[in-house]
Formats: structure tokens, sequence, C-alpha cells
């Protein structure tokens, strides 16, 4: 599995407070710990300083480029923001997230053609969510299109189908699991992304079910995840899992993991 | 997803011990302590205990009956053994178990017809371990077929595929896995079980390797499984499965779980 720490996000009350009184070893540790605990990029969300997203980004992007040795994942729906975010990241960012909204696709697609980043690409459309994963996997056959159009090479897509909260439709976990199925089904060498935790919104013992929900998505295809590589517990489950499906050859890593005393 | 506690086992050492000295406490704390913690079964295998195995069983059944308001699963490979405690058995009790194995059909399948137990019958027969779900799939067939000749209901089969330890054969999670969902896919109205344990023989951190298992097996369709109910991390991981897979009704079981304090 890929992971996608996703720590240093301005929703998180301290992060946010670090950001704001530029405080560069917060960000740097937080983001060294998640690289040290398996992450393979760190997810940067400087959205909730508003007006000064832009400028937050273009400070933090080169410190915590200089200390890791992972790219990072730029996380915003603001244009301005990704542009200067791309113009400043050195070497291959992830643009978290294309999807396909009219405007989302409008004003991110023309960056993407001049920066040339990874791409994670929500299976989000105008209509709003969609309701069966025929309609989520018809969303993401077009979003694949226009991104080979701009010739990104399939290993740099990832397609992220929609987590919805199972506490607002019982259903959730089951679309989730199916359109993901289907979607690895249709497109087996493009990668699949999801930030997990949105299943658990408004239910209590959030990390239980995260964990879960990552195991089960896991056997249905799911290649990269966004999530908090400094839970031990998903982290135990995760190697768990990949030791039981075959994705760990020897058990090596999941025998590491275990002897490395990290959970 | 029915549980079947596995505690009272005589493999276990407190268990033959206590079985030895014909110690009724313990055995009955240690089979209510699984009824309160969710069993809809009790497993009760004496068979550690040798030539004393058929007076223990006739001894220990009526003791624990008296006690419980739910069935025993009777966990023996020995005929004489399975027909003195079904014998004993009041009201219908699971036979653990039948297999597609010659000298088990001819010994175990009359005691089927004479006292009507459901059966757990695993997918193995003389030819030793089946190397593939198709395999796996026709001895399941053909035990079908046995017991439905003997007229059992549909409800009173669990077909049980084998579970072998991935530490041995690294490809055992996915083979189970698959062979699982070949026989719920053939016979979507017969019960599925398993004693997932297995699957982390060898291996350090079992439990861990056990609860991820098990929710990678209720997602293929496992309907039961011969578990031990009060180990808290399992229960929370299935009841967590549950409620993400559509199998909790306005999640009220996990809420309840949760609410609980039992983890």
């Amino acid at each position: 599995m890929i992971i996608i720490g996703e720590r240093l996000n301005s929703t998180r009350h301290p992060v946010l407070q670090a950001m704001e009184r530029r405080d560069k070893k917060y960000l740097i540790d937080e983001a060294k710990k998640q690289e040290a605990a398996g992450a393979s990029y760190i997810d940067l969300n400087a959205a909730a300083l508003l007006d000064k997203e832009v400028e937050t980004l273009r400070w933090a992007i080169p410190i915590l480029q200089k200390e890791l040795s992972i790219p990072l994942s730029i996380d915003t729906p603001n244009p301005e923001a990704m542009e200067e975010a791309l113009k400043v990241h050195r070497g291959q960012a992830i643009m978290n997230s294309l999807s396909g909204e009219t405007k989302r696709i409008k004003t991110f697609l023309p960056l993407v053609s001049k920066y040339r980043p990874r791409v994670i690409a929500l299976c989000l459309d105008d209509e709003g969510l969609p309701r069966s994963s025929d309609k989520e996997l018809s969303i993401a056959t077009r979003l694949v299109s226009l991104l080979r159009k701009e010739k990104l090479g399939l290993e740099d897509i990832f397609l992220d189908p929609l987590v919805r909260p199972v506490a607002v439709d019982q259903k959730a976990g089951e679309l989730f699991l199916e359109s993901l199925e289907k979607i690895k089904k249709n497109f087996p060498r493009i990668k699949t992304v999801a930030g997990i935790s949105n299943i658990s919104f408004g239910l209590p013992r959030r990390k239980l079910l995260n964990r879960t929900f990552l195991v089960l998505s896991l056997k249905a295809g799911l290649d990269a995840a966004i999530l908090d590589p400094l839970d031990k517990e998903i982290m135990a489950a995760l190697s768990a899992a990949e030791a039981l499906l075959g994705k760990d050859p020897s058990l090596k890593n999941y025998l590491k993991f275990i002897r490395s005393g990290k959970w």
C-alpha cells in the first residue's frame, strides 16, 4: 500500500496554529515522523488559512522539501494555491485533487499540462454525489480520458472513488468497495486511492472503523491511502492484511513490522 | 456473524486439567462467559482425554446444558464419542465435523441420519489438502448432496473451507477467500463456517492476523466463525466490519457494542 500521510492538514487545529505562527520545527517534525512511519507522500493542506493559503504554501513547501526525501501531495481546491504550490515544488508532486466538476477541470487541467504532477482524480462531477458504482466508473473513465489526452502516464494517475459516511448511508461502505472493484477491474494499470476516514464520520471509535475499512479496501483493490501513519493500530492492520492477501512476499514486511517493536 | 465459542477445547491445558479433575465450575464458567460475550454455540472438545473422552463428554454435556441457553458443537473425530455426545445432548447440537474422507462419511453419516444434528462439513477428502478452490467446491458439492439425501435442511448445514497457515503457504489466505466466495456463490442458502485461527499458525501476534482475516472472510461470505468471543479485539473488529458491510441495520449492534464498554 502506498501511504499518503494526512497529518499536515490545516483543518487540524495544531497544524493551523503552527502554519499561522510560521513554526517550521512543528511542521518539519510532523512531516518527518510520517516519512519515518512509512509514508511515500506527505499531504499538505493549508486551505483553512484562507487568504493566507498561497503564501503559506509558498513558505512551507521549500522548508519541508529540504528535510524530506519524499514528495508532497498538494491538497487544495484553490487553483491559484495549486499553481503556486506546483511552481515551487521540486520534482513531481501530487495534485490533490482533480475531479469531474466543470470548474475544477477548467482550472486544474491546464496545471496538469503545465506542471505534469501525479494526479488524484476524484470520482465526482457537477451532478453531485454519484449514487451507483456504474456512475463512479463513468466519471473515472472520463477523467482518465482527459488525463491521457494531456499525455499523463498511467503510473501518474490515482483514481479516488468517493468515501461517504456510513452513519449517513448504511450502504456507503458497500458502494465504495463495489466502485473500487469496478474501477480497478476496468483500469488494472491505474492506481486507486482513498481518504478512508470519511467512512466513520459522526460515529464513535472512528479509528476502529477506519482500520477495518482499510483492510476491506485493500482486498477490493486499493493501492494507496491517505491516512495517519502514526496510528500504530492502522499500520498493524495494514501489515497483517498485506501478509494475508499475498501482498508481502515471504511475510518479510509483517515480520519486520512486528520485530521493530513499533506495535 | 454466528459465533461458535472455541474455548472449551481440551487442547488448551487449563481445560484439559479441568476436565480431568471433573471441575464443573471451571467448565460452566468458561461456557457462560462465551455465551454472554455473544456465542450462539459452544464448541466442546474432549479429544485430548483419549480413552476418557467418551465418559468426559457424557459427564460434561448435561452439566453445561443445564446452565446454558445455547446448544453445543460436538468437536471430535471419534465416532463413538460423537454418538454418545449426540445421544445425551438435548435439542439440536452441531456435529463438528463431517468431511469428505471415506472413513468419516462411513462412521458419521449414519449419526446424522439417526440424531439429525446441525453439521459442519469440512471440505477435505482422502486425497488430502485440496490445492484449488474448484477442488474445495467439488468436495462441498458432494457433501451437500450426501447430507440432502439424509433429508437434512439447508439451514442445518455449515460448509467449512480449509484454513491453512499463511506461514506455510503464502497463498493460503487468498485460496481460502476464493474457496469461500465460490462455495457461497454456489450455495447461497447454505451457511459457511471456519476456524480462522489456523491462518496465523507459526507467526507472531496471531490475534492481529486472526481478526484481520475474520474481517476479510466476512466480506467473502463467511456466516459463522469458531473463535474466542472473550477476545475483545476480534469482537470489536467483527462489529466494525458488520457495520461497514451493511450487515448491521441502523448500526444498532455497533453502537450497542461500543456503548457497552466491553471494548
